[in-house]
């Protein structure tokens, strides 16, 4: 992926094949604009892999409210980012539990559900994942609105047992969209 | 659908099972949250089924950041409302075209495209759509950000030719990501 300093792709430009834990360290404050050349990535909001997660698949940000779909709490910043190198569009599963430690009813995933309500989930919540195969985004509202976490089958085990092993940002058990990352 | 006029379902409260042109005849000012209970609808920020749309699949939306998902438009107003009647989260195809007018190179696509890019679409930009079954939502930038579009085979017969056609709102063919609405 590449990243530059202003929006609009102008200003300072760096080509990233890697996980970047910084973009401090390249004398940018922050990115204003990137494109997605090839994978997926997720970038954070703070250096070190910190603070709100935006999934990045492929294609043009030419500004900040291209990766931020938080509308209440904007991730105007991005600061450190790093490749999903598992996601695989054909093959994900992921299992979601009511409670958290994989306990009370479950639901297997292997398809996008921008409502799991209307998929005959019974709740706003769920308590925590495993993931079987692939890389796959949960969002807080429906429509993958509002705060995101990126859940890797490669990260863990698979396992996210409590909504504190969802990302650093995570405050709540309240999700209710779930989607698979491209690549 | 229920809308309330407070947020966290507070307040003055309607139920609705058709459309409404206006919240404002039934003295809201605006709807502030909202729970879809069944079905697929599109919301839309003026009267009339005009302005900025935003798609409610089932779930729960406790404030406006919940519909939302255009950070640098947010969509706060939510004022008129319908059915997607045709939305079918198993039988959906739409055929996309690199120009206006349904010519140029297409892509026939049943499945959810975070990244039309990352499936092998050359462009940030789609000219035209053609819906076959079920009913789409595209948006500007991947991972479903940015201004959305509702696209609907029961609606122009599924012809959607220019962007001028895809909503009040539109003002540009940039389409990065598309996907099924679920009902």
């Amino acid at each position: 992926m590449v990243v530059w300093d202003e929006e609009g792709f102008q200003g300072r430009r760096h080509e990233f094949t890697a996980e970047c834990p910084s973009v401090l360290e390249l004398g940018f404050e922050t990115v204003r604009s990137l494109k997605v050349l090839s994978g997926a990535w997720v970038g954070f909001e703070h250096a070190g892999f910190q603070g709100q997660q935006s999934v990045l698949e492929r294609g043009e940000y030419p500004a900040w409210d291209a990766w931020s779909g938080n509308t209440a709490y904007p991730a105007e910043r991005l600061t450190s980012f790093r490749p999903v190198a598992c996601a695989n569009h054909r093959d994900s599963r992921l299992t979601i539990f009511e409670q958290e430690n994989f306990l009370g009813r479950k639901g297997e995933l292997n398809d996008d559900y921008p409502s799991l309500q209307a998929m005959g989930w019974d709740s706003t919540e769920v308590g925590s994942f495993h993931v079987q195969s692939g890389a796959w985004v949960c969002s807080q509202f429906p429509g993958y609105r509002g705060f995101q976490y990126v859940l890797e089958s490669d990260h863990h085990s698979g396992d996210y047992k409590h909504f504190r092993e969802w990302g650093s940002h995570a405050h709540t058990f309240q999700v209710q969209s779930v989607r698979r990352i491209q690549q």
